[in-house]
């Protein structure tokens, strides 16, 4: 594995260990401060600017959100951006995937877009009739 | 808007008008040739390699997949990489909400992640109780 992707799937495990821990601090300072941000919560529509998106964080963090744990992440770089695709576990509730969009800012990778969603069928088959 | 936003957006209403109109070999020609590439169908896990997501998109343009109409659509520049942020309209379905990545290669900008999933509550308002 190459450096930048182990320092991109530092970024995303530090970003679930922000989530899993009530960390809205390190939850701040995770996504990024000069690029655009965009958020995508499971069931929500899209949340566009810094502002609203810690808005939410902040109402997740401080609320009775579920304790999610990554799984599978996958980092993919593309010179100063790089996304991430993993799973989503929570316990007691249906399996989610996600795509984290990461930044370079300075020498820390920042998250700046986040989306994820339900799995109806946990395999990597296409269930008949799914949609694009 | 900026020239790249603009360049961005009319590669985001090709892929939405390759699927509308079933153009496979536009949809190829519009996925990333060298970057990594990876897609997530709603409902779907993540597909990651571009043989398993040329694949899925060759079966749902062959088969009986919806016919989509993107709205609202933000294009996010981060130099050679940007993503766009969209609705995802079906006639009789739930409305969806959408990630598209894109990496310029070369003179175009292509595709190399997609993710779509359902938006329980069609506002920017968080809903109570929403996971993230």
């Amino acid at each position: 594995m190459f450096p930048d992707e182990i320092a991109v799937l530092e970024a995303n495990s530090a970003f679930y260990r922000a989530f899993a821990e009530r960390d809205l601090a390190a939850m701040e300072e995770l996504w990024a401060q000069q690029a655009p941000v965009a958020c995508i919560h499971p069931g929500w529509d899209a949340l566009r600017g810094r502002e609203r998106v810690m808005r939410s964080w902040r109402g997740l963090l401080e609320g009775d959100a579920p304790r999610i744990r990554c799984t599978a992440a996958s980092a993919h770089v593309l010179g100063p951006v790089a996304f991430v695709v993993c799973g989503e576990r929570i316990s007691g509730g249906p399996p989610l995937v996600a795509t984290n969009v990461f930044v370079r800012e300075g020498s820390r990778w920042r998250l700046c877009h986040h989306q994820a969603g339900m799995v109806a069928q946990p395999s990597e088959e296409a269930p008949p009739g799914a949609k694009a």
